[in-house]
This record gives C-alpha cells, structure tokens and sequence, in this order.
C-alpha cells in the first residue's frame, strides 16, 4: 500500500468549541467545521503542514467517539493514511495480516471512502484509510452507511 | 506560536523491530534508528509526506516509554510540533495557559532541542514542540539533561 500523507490525525474531545479555541492558542486554524450524520459525530478540521488535526466531538451518547470518551478519555482516536485506491488498499492490507473493520469502504468526513485497521494489529493504533476521489472501482465496492 | 509542520508522530512500542515490520507492510520505510540514551529510548523514523511516525522502544524499565507502556499499552504516545524558536514558543505557550513540562528545553532525538505541554492543557494530547536549529538565544536557554 502506498500513501502519500497522512491526511489527518483524529482527536476526541468533548466539546468541539472549546477544543478549538485550545488548538487555536496553538496557533492553528480551524479550516472546516462538518457535521458527519452517519458518525454521529461534529468534526473539525485545522490544517498544519500537509496534514489536519481533525478534532471529533459526538453528536449522541452512540457515538463510537462517544463510547472511545467515556472509556479513556480525550486523546488521539485515530491516524488516517490517504490512499489512492481503496479497493485495492484494503485487500493488500488484509492479505499482510491487518485486521480491516469493514469489508466494504464506508462515506466519512469530506465524503471520503474509508476504512479502518484494528489497533491489534497495528501497535495500538486505530489506523484509517481514507481516498478522497472514487476511483472506476469505487462505486462497486462501496456502500454508504444506512 | 507558529509551526509549519507537524514533525513527528511519537508511537511507544514493546518491540522495535516487530514494529517496523508493521509499519513496513503498511507501505512506509525506515529513514532511520536511533538511541537517545538521555530518554532511555530506541527510537526509528518512517516518513509519509511531510512527517514522520516515530517508533519508541524502551532501553531500560525508568523510561517514560516503559511507563507508558505499562500503563495504557502501546498507542500514541506525542504529537510533535516543529517551531522557529523553542524558547518563544515556549514563553508564548506558557501564557496562553498550557501547562509546559520543562522550565529549560531538553536535548531530543537526533539533537533537536524539545519540550513538551502536559496533555491536561492540550485535550489529552501530550504536545511536544521541537526547534532543529540552534538559535542565538538558544545555547543561553537550553540545557542538555544529566
């Protein structure tokens, strides 16, 4: 698999407002804020470098942003690798051992198709896989989240 | 405070070496290995775009890695911020209202002057700041660590 950037670094936190502002003190800025219905979650992206911080705030106690709160508290939830075929990205993974969450790739932020490697199999790390075009194949593997 | 980049991705791991492998067949390659023996760490680097994923491998049980390690296992262990000017960014974060580890910034891997913002001012994030160049100011407010 190759990735050219991470395209963004996934962080939980309680409140998105407030979070913001903590980042801004930082001296970032916040380039979008997105509200992701399928997530239940209000993200909000600020860019540095050629990545993103994308701070996670959920939207209803089923949130897995939620859930990921209440067991260890505010932190890093994930880290995302930009791919350019997900398709393929996702099949090479799992023949190399990685544990792939979805066999299908599910509609994130931006309306990216994404997909996720299991911490247990990368160190402790929820890794996220994410392209942000449809590729010719796209549409056929792809599903969006009911 | 400004920075441009985010210059690594600090990850506590048991096993260097398994780690790499890891992170090999996630597509990324080793630029290099390093002992910082001031941190009692063995550290690898595997660029992607324009940061890097810091591998830490403990060198003796006192590290803060193998402490880490105990506590909450291997994850994210800091997020890196590269800054012009260690000790003004510093001094500005301070008075923001982040809570900065070190009064002095310390020597890190490969040379890098570093310090840190304790993740209970950063939204659970343990931030460091690194400055790769020695600055005018910089040999009056650093100190390399006994």
């Amino acid at each position: 698999m190759i990735s050219k950037k991470i395209d963004h670094i996934g962080i939980a936190v309680h409140n998105l407002k407030k979070a913001c502002e903590t980042y801004k003190a930082l001296g970032l800025k916040v380039s979008k804020i997105e509200a992701v219905s399928d997530m239940n979650v209000n993200v909000a992206f600020l860019p540095v470098g050629d990545t993103r911080f994308e701070l996670l705030e959920p939207l209803h106690k089923d949130s897995v942003i939620s859930k990921f709160l209440e067991k260890k508290g505010e932190g890093v939830h994930h880290i995302c690798l930009e791919v350019e075929d997900i398709e393929a990205a996702s099949k090479e993974l799992m023949q190399s051992g990685f544990q792939v969450l979805y066999p299908k790739a599910k509609k994130g932020a931006e309306g990216a198709w994404v997909n996720f490697l299991h911490p247990k199999s990368t160190h402790g790390i929820l890794i996220e896989i994410c392209c942000k075009h449809i590729s010719p194949r796209g549409h056929e593997v792809a599903e969006k989240v009911s």
